[in-house]
Order: structure tokens, then C-alpha cells, then sequence
């Protein structure tokens, strides 16, 4: 266990060393290493994954239990053979090092027992990054995700793509809110390029890459990911040296659906990145929007499919992705949760904003079918379907034959 | 009163004279002469609109109780408004010389008595028009609408809208579909030209025309409607000489959409009668697709609008439209119209088309009342009672305190 410090102040060397150590040993989305860390707190989940000792009987119970809670039977946690899989970078395993190396390129590290941990990562529950590094104002790194959206796309973008990307994120970072991309080229240059010459948000930008801290990747991208560190932060869940891999690419765009409000992807391919940074958001119940263009072009492929399979809804300017981002009567909500459903605070306490607006486009006396919630919330199909799940185990929606209604 | 034959053969020529100087003398979505010729058939309706003599009471109060079973109070039936509207038309009103004039032009004028009035119209229910004037081949009016598609847009199209729909309507038609559009410049001229390419359907493209029939209207797109002529149909509820008015066009878009299996709108402005179709067709319960486009295209931002308000289905390719157009598992019910009363062939033998629609009208497990079926059926209060009583000594129908179902 890591209870968390009740005074705001950063976490114990001992914490971060761990985590430090647990970046460099584990992938981030490695079930057994995540419930390790969960269960049992980064000090003894490093000592453990390290094979610098075994796992005692008592926290092989809490492991067990901690992993059922996450949904993993225990057949799924087979921590013997993750030990085989973690043992060959158990070896050279030099925290310190990593720590020392990031302070070498100017980067801090991050980690969730930090007071300034980003508060939206919570949200990835078991797969909330075991640290983050970073380079920038680190007085920044507490930006509100409730003011962030995520402008991603294509690295082979179209000038089509490009220049709508230009428009978007310049509009959307001169209205205050902070633009995150992947730092790639293509749609994410144009995004970061746009968000710096016309932020005005605390930051303008961030910048989630999927290599080491320590390097600015790609090459040609260089000086404007040092603009980005200049104004903004550029972050990494990699330890430094890391090269990005197709893997770290996708786990990456977790991060940055996390860190946003919301996600609006420009132009994508049939199969992408930009596609798996949207079900991503989908996934964590942040609205996602998706840009049309011509059905001749295989850059807006993925974006039109995104749309038919309800995963986005389609977004033509910077008004519909603001619609997007904070639907209509919902923005008062944002800043007053008690009125968003029309009861005391604690009624909608802890819902996500998706399912407080699907609350709040429940009827009251009539029956309303998901497929008209869809329309009338602006939520996406899976969205609207998880969320009534949701509301019907509060007790806040009740079904019948004739549709869903709120629960007084 | 208008017996329904009962056997196919065309309707009488009062029946179809008194039809043409009703399409003369109003305009087809007037809810007062519709119910006027939806309560006492075509002779007395006209006798009636065009003031040759008085309403006689029974009269009216059939037409007041036709216009309650369709949702309309006295007070929005007002005759003697109506009759000051029509006197204009009224003084030279010469159905005969209209017959002759469409005649001349090789056209003919069918009517919902005739055995081959196209079924699907009767969805459009008391806005079902009070005939068609046609021309090309007779023998292919009753084409099936469950294998037409209506493909529309704007007139001023951009190459990309043309070009998307020469391949869409040619890809359609070649795999039998007829193409139904409005005959104008733009996305209908391609539509229109691509089918007549490379259809294979009977038709392969109709053309529903806002003009008199004896007009090729515009007249760039003369040598091309003389081609829908010759393989396909022009048709138009505009008695002959018309000329084509905003308030024309619209009404003209429900027959495309009733007289096709679904809408693809290829290109639309944010306000343009193609979004007009699309709506139709939405009202219609027919499913309407939309092609997007690029977001700087003033072009498609007609489109972009229906998939963002839920009226249409974002598609990219024939295959999409396909899949629009037969959901899966239907596509073989389209194909056999034996099935499309739900029995056998001769079940429905014999039975007049009016009988026809009101049988596919009448459930099968729940009951409906006869006003319910007038507005189902888009048929008269006479013709649905008369024919509920024929399908009952016909053993197709059956009667108890809630209603009438169909018998199996």
C-alpha cells in the first residue's frame, strides 16, 4: 500500500527511485506489474519485479485479490513468468542513473504520489502511467484536462489535413485551451506548431512522446519540440534513452486521451495511431470528434469510418468541436457540478462528465431509447450504452420496454 | 365516389380527367384539397374545388371527419378560404386540353386508380400526388422502390461531388439499381448520366421533374432527359406548361424519396432542397446517406449537417451505401415481392391496389383502427372501410373491439 501524503508535498526519494526503477523494468500496460503496483505500493512491487526478493505468501493474497477486483482471474496473474520476462532488464536496472541522466537533459520525473500529479490520469485506472517525464515549467504540469483537448492525426497528413489542423488548434489554443499532441509529424506538428504562435492556455501545449525524455524525436521536429519545452511541457512515460517503438507509439495515445477533455482527430488512415488515440478517449468517456474530407483520400479514411461506427461525431470547425467539448448547458456544469443534474452535489459526485451530461438528457416522465440519446446527449453510441449502465447501478436511470428514463 | 376496380385495368376517364384538373387547379401538399379528394374521390372533389357546385352536407361532414382522422381541426379546413384560393385557377380550367397537350408531348398521366401507380407512393399518405404525368415506357412505371435509390445534391456541384456521383450512381445501376434524381444540373445530371451508362435495372434512372412534363427542363440537360426518356421515365406531378418555383421543387423531392428504397445526398449546401430530400426521406422512415467532403467546401456542408443532426449516415462508397440501403439480412425480402405482404402471390391476386396497400397496411399481431389505417395507408376513409370489409370476406382480415389485424 502507498497511502498518499497529506500535505501537499513531492513523493519520498524512496518512491520515486521505485518508480524510476518499475518505468524501466515493466511495460506500462503490463497487467501483472500494474496490479503489482497497485497491491503492494512501487517500493515492494520494484523489489518484487526485480527478483531482488520473492513475493511474500501475505502480498501474494493482496495481489490476488487486487487483481480479481481489476477483472484478471488468477490464471492471468503468473507472476513467475513475468518475473522471466522482467529478469533480463532486472540486471543493468540503475534508477539513480535514469534520474541522473533525465536531470543531464534538463527533465524532472513525475510520479502520482507528486502533488502536481496530473489529477485526469486517475482515470486509467490500473493503467495510470507509473511516472511521468518531463521537460518544461513544471509548475505547469497540474494543467486542467477540463480545458485540454487532444488535436492528433496522421504523421503522413494531407495539406488538406495540415491546414484545417493549423486552423483548429490556433483557434481552440487562442480561446485558453491547452492543445496535446504527439509531438510526430504531420497533424501533431501542425497542432503544437499552431497551439505555440496562438496559445494563450497555462500551457499552450503539451507534447506526450513515446521515446526517452532525454531525446527529441523525430529529428525535424527538434526545434519545434524546444519550443514546446519552452512554453509548454513536452512528457514521456519512457525512460530516458528509450526509442520509440510501434508499442510505446499506441500506449502513448492513452496518455494523451487522458490528459484531455476530449479528442479531435484531423486525418486518419484506415488503421492508426490517430484511430487508437480516439477509442482511447472513447474508452475513458471522453467525447471524441472526427474531421470528414474527401472520401477519395485514404488521410480522412479512418476519421469517416470513426464517424460510422459511432465512435466520433463528425466536427467541421472550432464551434463544433467546442460543442463537442462542452455540450450544450453542460458548460456551466463543468464549473458547478450540483446544478448538472439538476440534485444536490453528491448525486452526480463522481461521475464522469459524459455520463453527467447522459443524466442530464435522461427524460424525466417519458422513455427515451439509447439511439435518441445518442442525438440528444451528443455522446457516442458506446458512450451512451456503458453510461446508462452506469446511471441504472446508481439507481439515478431505470429502463423499460418503452426506453430509459431518469430515476427521481 | 370511386369504386376501386376490381380487376387491373386503368381507371375510368372521369376518374382521370377530374385528377388532372384537381393537379391544375392545387397545389399537391394543400391538406384541404388533398382531404377533399381523400373524402369524396376525385369527380366530386373536383366538381367541388373548382365551384361547380356547393359542398352538400353529408358531404362535409365526411370531409371534416376525414380531416380529424388526419390531425386536422375544422378550423384548418376551411373550405370557403380554399375555394377563393382555387377561383382563379378555376375560370380556365381545361383537363381535356391538358390531356391533349401532355399527349402531344408523348406523355401520358397516370393515377392512383390505375393497376401500375407505383406502390411506395402510398407512404406519403394524404401527400400522395393526385397523379403522375409521364413519359418514356408505361409498361416500367410500377418499378419496384425497394430497388431504386435516390441519389440528389446541389446543382452548382463541385468536380468532386460530380465525380464521386458518376461513380456511386454508375456502381449502383450497374448492379440493377434504378437511379432516381431531379433532373438538374450538378449531382442529378451525373447521377442521371451514370445510370443511363451503365444501368442494367428496369429503369435504370428516373427522373421526377419539377416542370411540366411537356418541358425538358434546364434546357443544357434537354439531350440527357431525352435519354432518361427513352431508357427510363420522366415523370412530374406538374400538370403540362408549368414552369418550375422554389415551393415546386421542394414538394417535387418527397416523390423522389417515396418512390426509392433510401436517399444518398452526394453533395448539399447548408440549405438546399437536397437536405429537403433528406428530410423527406427521414420522414419517410427511408434511410438517407451522406457523402462528406472537405470542411472548407461550402459544397458539403449540407452533408456534414445530416450526419451531425442524425438524419443521415455518413458513406463513402458504394458498399456503404449498399449496406445502407438493405440492412443486413433484408436483402433477400427486397428482391421477391411475393413477400412483401408476407404470403403468397395469390393471397393478393385479384385484389385492387388500393385493397393491395391496405392489406401490407393492416399488423399482424396488434390491432388498428380504420382512421389509424387511412393515415397508414394514405387511402381514403371510403376506401379503407369499403376495403376492410373485402379482405375480410377474403379471409385476410379480421375484426374484434380494438381493431383489425390481418388474418394469416
Amino acid at each position: 500500500m502507498h497511502p498518499a501524503p497529506s500535505a501537499p508535498r513531492p513523493a519520498g526519494d524512496g518512491v520515486r527511485l521505485a518508480r524510476a526503477g518499475l518505468c524501466r523494468l515493466v511495460e506500462p500496460t503490463d497487467p501483472t506489474a500494474m496490479l503489482l503496483l497497485a497491491a503492494l505500493g512501487p517500493v515492494a512491487a520494484l523489489e518484487i519485479a526485480a527478483g531482488r526478493r520473492a513475493i511474500r505468501a501475505a502480498e501474494h493474497t493482496v495481489l490476488v485479490r487486487a487483481g480479481a477486483e481489476a477483472g484478471y482471474g488468477p490464471r492471468q496473474i503468473d507472476l513467475r513468468r513475468a518475473l522471466e520476462r522482467w529478469a533480463g532488464r532486472a540486471a543493468g536496472l540503475d534508477p539513480a542513473a535514469d534520474l541522473a541522466a533525465a536531470a543531464r537533459a534538463g527533465a524532472w520525473f513525475a510520479v502520482p504520489e507528486d502533488p502536481d500529479w496530473p489529477e485526469a490520469l486517475a482515470d486509467l485506472g490500473l493503467f495510470q502511467p507509473i511516472g511521468l517525464w518531463g521537460r518544461g515549467r513544471r509548475g505547469l504540469l497540474r494543467f486542467p484536462a477540463g480545458r485540454a483537448v487532444a488535436v492528433v492525426g496522421s504523421r503522413d497528413c494531407s495539406g488538406y489535413g495540415r491546414g484545417i489542423t493549423l486552423d483548429l488548434a490556433g483557434a481552440l489554443a487562442s480561446r485558453g485551451w491547452t492543445v496535446v499532441s504527439g509531438g510526430a509529424y504531420g497533424i501533431d506538428q501542425a497542432a503544437h506548431t499552431a497551439a505555440l504562435a496562438a496559445g494563450t492556455g497555462a500551457p499552450p501545449t503539451v507534447s506526450v512522446m513515446a521515446c526517452g525524455i532525454d531525446r527529441l524525436y523525430p529529428g525535424g521536429n527538434e526545434k519545434l519540440l524546444r519550443g514546446v519545452e519552452a512554453a509548454g511541457l513536452l512528457l514521456s512515460e519512457a525512460s530516458p534513452g528509450c526509442t520509440p517503438s510501434r508499442y510505446r507509439f499506441l500506449q502513448r495515445n492513452r496518455i494523451i486521451a487522458a490528459l484531455s477533455a476530449g479528442t479531435v482527430v484531423v486525418e486518419a488512415r484506415w488503421r492508426s495511431g490517430a484511430q487508437n488515440t480516439a477509442h482511447h478517449a472513447d474508452g475513458l468517456s471522453r467525447p471524441v470528434g472526427a474531421v470528414p474530407g474527401s472520401v477519395l483520400a485514404g488521410t480522412s479514411a479512418g476519421c469517416h469510418r470513426l464517424v460510422r461506427e459511432g465512435s466520433a461525431v463528425l466536427v467541421t470547425d472550432v464551434d463544433e468541436v467546442l460543442e463537442l467539448l462542452q455540450p450544450l448547458g453542460t458548460a456551466a456544469a463543468a464549473t458547478d457540478p450540483a446544478d448538472a443534474a439538476g440534485g444536490p452535489a453528491a448525486v452526480v459526485d463522481g461521475l464522469s462528465q459524459p455520463d453527467r451530461v447522459l443524466l442530464d438528457a435522461l427524460p424525466l416522465s417519458a422513455r427515451s431509447r439509447p439511439d435518441r440519446l445518442v442525438r440528444v446527449a451528443g455522446l457516442s453510441v458506446r458512450e451512451v450504452l456503458g453510461g446508462l449502465r452506469r446511471l441504472e447501478e446508481r439507481g439515478l436511470a431505470e429502463e423499460s420496454e418503452e426506453g430509459w428514463r431518469r430515476r427521481r
